[in-house]
C-alpha cells in the first residue's frame, strides 16, 4: 500500500520538483498539498506543467489531517518551517528542506540566520540529510534535515578529502556557480529575467554566505578540528544547476583515488576520469552529481569540480532520497530519471 | 521478457531523447547504438548526461546484428534514412523518425525533398505516425513514419476541426514558434548562441517550410479537398519547445467543444479551459500537448494555440509510444514524467 | 547651450535608456531625475551600468524646479502621469512615453484604460508620437504621446499599406513576439528569469491588449473608415525586440513598392530586399526599424515582418527623436549608434 | 580630414565591433574590410545590423591598396595574422587582436601557440596593449598588439597589487568567467545553443589557456620575479562579458586604496566602494572595467572582482582606444556609449 505523502509549501519550486518526483513513485501517494498564499487553488493553477495529474488542492496547514500522514515534507521558508514542524505529531516522519535544522548548535544557527531557534527539541533529533555520508543515521530518522543546496554541492567536492587527510585544510577556496532557482520563487528585482539574463556577478561575498554555517559545522566535525573554507557564490543566467569549482593543495592522482574509493558503488554520485571537468548541462532534472578532479601546472595543487541540479540532488531529490530510507524504500525509486539535454 | 532496441543515429538529439526515455522503460533494453562519425565512442562521450547509464557502444550500422533486435529507431538523416531502412530486415519492427516516410506520394516527396525516393516500397506500406489519429493503423503496422514536430504540434490544433467541419478551411494560419533543438545538432552559423540567443525571426516563410507536405496532405485527406495553410515559423532563444498559435474563422465556443469530443480520454492531451492559453514552458521534457481556444474580439473569429516539446511528443516520445504500440506495451510506457520546470 | 533636461520615473527602463541616449547627446545636459520610491539614491545604485555618469540623484518630482528645465520626459506608469503633467507648468516641452495622450477620445481612453482621463485639456492639444507619420506636428508640438511600443511595430508594418489601400482591411492578422522588458522593471511572478527563459506564450488573447486601441485609431483614421485587426502579442524569453508578423491580403511586390515610396530617406526604416525577413538580433540598442515583405506561396497573400528594439524605437529612441524635433536639434542627434550584436 | 581605416578579418565578431564603435568615431572612415571566405558580400549580408551603414564590400586583402590607408586593425586568426602583417608596408600603423604579438619570447610563444613564430621582426617592436600601463609606448608605436580579453580582465585586477607589493604573489588564483562571443563565430558543436544555453562549466583546466603565458610574461615583469598563477575559466551562457574572481592574500583595504591611486582619472575604470562587487550585466558594449574589493571572512585574504565586456574592453574597444593614441585622437574618441542595460 502507498505511503501517503504531505508536502507543505508546495507552491514553492522545491515543493513542485517533489510532486513531480513522486508522480512517478510507485508507492507515495501524495494526499496533501498546503500552499498558505495561495490555499483554494488548484495546482495547475500554480504549476500548470503539472496539470495532468491528479492532485489535491492547496490548502492551509491547518486543514491538513496529519493523522492520515505518513511522511511529511517541509518545504517552507526557514523560520516558518521550525513553527510549524514543532507543532506537528510527533511520530511522523518528516523531512525538512528549509535552513531550519542544518545547524546542531543553536547559538551556530542564531549567528548564521539571525534569529533564536524556536523548535530546540527537534533542532536536537534532526539528522543532517547529506545521504551518502549519514545514509544509517537517516534510515532510522524521524526528521531529517535536509541540506543547503550549495552546502551539498561543496561537500560531495570536499568531505572524502577532509576525511582522507589528502588536502591542505587551511587554504580550501570554494568558486560557487548557481542557477536562478536556488533563490526560490520570490519577487525581487535582481532575478527578474531582464535583469538576470545575459550577465553574471558573486554576491555574499567575503564569507557572509549561510550556508557557510554548514561548511564550518560538517568540515571541522570531519577534520576533528575547526576548519573554514573561503567560498564566494556567484549568481549564471539559468535555471537549475550548480558548479563547484574547488581550489586545493594536494595530489590530483591521490584525490581522484580517494574519490574513487569514497564514492564507489554510490548510485548517484559519478566520479569523471581524471582530467575531466562535469558541466551542470548534464545533470539537469536528475538526482546525479558529476565530480572531476585536475592537476594544476602548479606542483602539489590540484581542481576539484562538482555539478548538481540544486532542485533535484541540492534539495528535493535529495528530500526523496532520504525519504525512501525512512520508509524502507529502495534508495532510488522515483529518482532513476536521466537528466534533460539540450 | 525485455525487447531489444537499436537506435540508429544516437549520436543526435532525437537520438539522445530516446536513449533517456527508454532508461525508465520496464519491457525495452537498448541492444545496439549507431553513430557513423562517432563509431567506436562510448555514448558517455558524446552525451555526457548519459554517463551513468550502461550502454553498448557507437557502432556503425553495418556492425548491428539485426536478428537480434525486435525494434530499431531510425534517427537519421531524411534521405540517409531511406537508404539504410531499404536494407534492413524485411520482418523487423521499424520506427522512422525522418521525414522520409511521411508523405505518401512519391511526387509529394520528391517536391518538397527534392530527390527521388529510393524506397517506394517501404514508403508504401508506412503508416503515418501522429498516435491519437492513426492508432489502430500503427499497432499493426511495421514501418511506422514519426511525424515532423511542426506538422504534428499544426495537426494537433487542427485536425479535430477540419474532421469536424467547424472552421473555414481557406483562411488557416499557423504562425509557429519552434525552439532551437528542432534543428538538430548541426553547425550552422545561425545555431550557435551567440547569434540566437537574445533575438528571433522568421524563417522558411511564404509556404516554403518541408512540413507543409505534411499538413496538404493530412488536411486535405481530412476534408476530403485541397486544403492549403499559411504556415510562417520562427526561431526563438529557447531550447525545447513548439507553441503553434492558429488563426480560424469559427466559433470559439464550438472549436472548445469540438476538442474536448475528439481528446476525450487521450492521456497525453490537455484542454485548457476556454480562454486559457499553453506555454512551452509548461510540456517541457515531457511528451503531453496542451490546447487552448480562445474567442477573438472580431465575431466569427478564434484563435487555437497548441504547444508541445519538439524533442518529446513531436519527435522521440511519439516515437516511444508508436513502439510501445507496435509491441503490444502499454502505450504510456517510459512517458509519464511530468514536464519539468522551472 | 545645452537644452537643460529633466526625465520623470528614472528608475524604470525607459527612464534609464533616455539617460544612455542622452549621454551621447552634444546638446542635452541632464539636470534632474525623479524616482519617488528611491528618491536619495544616486543614479549608479539604481542602475550601475550609469556609474561612469555624473547624473544628478533621484529626487521627488516636487523637488525639481522646471524653471529651469527646457525639455521633461515623463517615464512614469499610465494614470499618475495624467495627474503629474497636469501639474507641470503650461509652456514646459513634455515627452510623455505613457499611455495617457495616445489616444484622442477620451472615451477610448476609458474604454482601453479603465479609469476616466484627468487631463482633458493636455490629452487634446497632444500629437502621437510616431516620428514618420507626424513629423510636422511633432516639431511645433509642446506635449507629444509616445506611442505603445507594439503599437509602433505594428503601424510600421502597416500604415503605408492602408493609407495606399494595397490590403485587405478586413483580414489584418497580427502576430507579435515581445521581449520581456516592454513588461518594466516591475516585480511579477511571470517575469522571473526561472519563469520566462526557455520557454514563451501568448498572453492578452483575442483582442483584449490595450495597444489595440491605437491600432484601431490610427488605422480607422487612416482609412476614413473603421479598421479593426487581430492582434496576438507573446512572451519572448529576450531581454529587448518585438518582432510583429503581419499577415495581409494582397501583392507582396506592390507591397514592397509602396513601403519603399513611403520609407524613402528615412533614416531609422531600413526595408529588406523583397523576400528577406529581418530578426530583432539586428536592432538591438539601436533606434532601426528593420522591415521585410514575402509573398505567401497562396496567390494574393504577403506576410510583413517588422523588428525593432522596444526601448529604444519602441520607446525612449522615439521619445529623443521627438524631442530633437520639439528642440530644433537634428532629428538624429543621439540616435545613430548602430545595433549591438552579438 | 578623416583617418582612413582598413579592418582585416571583419566578418567575426571583433571585426563587427570595430565597424560598431568606428560608426560614430568623427575622425575615422572605414576605407577597407576584408574576409577572406566571404569576398564579394556586403556587410549586410554578413552582418545584418550593419545594415544602415555605408561600407565597403568584403574583399579579399590583397585587393587592398595600403598606400591609402592611415591605420589597419588585423581582427585575423592567431598564425594567420603574423603571416599578413610580415606582409604588410612597414610604415604602416597596425592594431593587432589576435595573440601573435603579445608575447615578447619567441620561446614562449612556440611553447603556448604551438608553432615557430614567422615575424620576429615585427614581434620585436610590437607593444604590449593594455592602454591603462602601456599608454606611453603605444602612442609612439607602429604596431600594437592586442591583449587576451581573459589576460586583460586578470591584469586590470592584479597589476596594481602586484607593482605595489601588496599580496602573496605565490597563492593566486584567477577564477574567470567568460561569455561565449569570445570564442569567435566558430563552427563549434559546444557554442550551440541548444549545447550551451542553460548550463555551464569550466575549461583549460589546470594551467592550459593560453593566456597564462601573457599572465606569466607581464606578472613576472612587473614583480621582477617569476609569478605563477592559477586560472580557471568557465564558460557562461551568456554572449558578452567576463568576470574575474581574484583570491589574493592581502588586506583589502590597502588592496582598494592600491586600486584608488592606481587607476585615478582613468576614463574607463571604475572602482567600486570597498565591499561592493561589479557585475557583468553593468559593463555591456562598453569600454568600462568595473572593479570591486571584499574582505573575505579569514583574516588576511581578500577578494578582488572585476567585469569587462570582452568584445569591447576586452579587444575591440581596447584597440580602438589604443589607435585614437596611436594617430593623435583623444584617448576616448568613439568610446564612450554607456553600457546597455537591460
Amino acid at each position: 500500500m502507498a505511503h501517503k505523502i504531505a508536502i507543505l509549501g508546495a507552491s514553492g519550486y522545491t515543493g513542485a520538483e517533489l510532486v513531480r518526483l513522486i508522480a512517478l513513485h510507485p508507492n507515495m501517494e501524495i494526499a496533501a498539498l498546503s500552499g498558505e498564499r495561495k490555499a483554494g487553488l488548484a495546482m495547475a493553477e500554480v504549476f500548470p506543467h503539472l496539470r495532468h495529474l491528479e492532485l489535491p488542492a492547496l490548502c492551509r496547514i491547518d486543514e491538513i489531517d496529519f493523522s492520515e500522514i505518513d511522511l511529511c515534507f517541509c518545504a517552507l521558508p526557514h523560520k516558518t518551517s521550525q513553527e510549524v514542524i514543532r507543532a506537528l505529531p510527533r511520530n511522523m516522519k518528516i523531512v525538512d528542506l528549509s535552513a531550519d535544522f542544518r545547524l546542531r548548535d543553536p547559538g551556530d544557527y542564531e549567528k548564521w540566520y539571525g534569529n533564536q531557534h524556536a523548535a530546540l527539541e527537534q533542532q536536537d533529533e534532526a539528522v543532517y540529510g547529506l545521504t551518502e555520508f549519514y545514509r544509517d543515521e537517516i534510515r532510522s530518522a524521524r526528521l531529517v534535515a535536509g541540506t543547503g543546496c550549495n552546502a551539498a554541492t561543496g561537500q560531495y567536492a570536499l568531505r572524502p578529502l577532509i576525511a582522507a587527510g589528502v588536502i591542505d585544510l587551511d587554504d580550501i577556496i570554494l568558486d560557487l556557480k548557481c542557477a536562478v532557482s536556488g533563490a526560490g520563487r520570490s519577487l525581487r528585482e535582481n532575478l527578474l529575467h531582464a535583469e538576470l539574463s545575459e550577465g553574471y556577478n558573486a554576491y555574499a561575498i567575503g564569507g557572509t554566505h549561510r550556508h557557510l554555517g554548514e561548511f564550518d559545522q560538517e568540515f571541522s566535525r570531519l577534520a576533528g578540528r575547526p576548519v573554514q573554507v573561503q567560498f564566494t557564490p556567484h549568481l549564471i543566467p539559468a535555471n537549475r544547476g550548480i558548479l563547484a569549482t574547488v581550489y586545493v593543495k594536494g595530489e590530483a592522482q591521490v584525490i581522484h583515488e580517494t574519490f574513487a574509493a569514497a564514492y564507489r558503488g554510490e548510485p548517484f554520485v559519478q566520479l569523471l576520469p581524471l582530467g575531466e571537468a562535469p558541466s551542470t548541462h548534464h545533470v539537469r532534472g536528475s538526482n546525479h552529481v558529476h565530480i572531476g578532479v585536475t592537476a594544476d601546472r602548479i606542483e602539489g595543487r590540484a581542481i576539484v569540480i562538482a555539478a548538481l541540479d540544486n532542485l533535484t540532488k541540492g534539495s528535493s531529490g535529495q528530500a526523496l532520497q532520504n525519504a525512501n530510507l525512512m520508509l524502507g524504500e529502495d534508495e532510488t525509486e522515483g529518482l532513476m530519471m536521466p537528466p534533460l539535454f539540450p
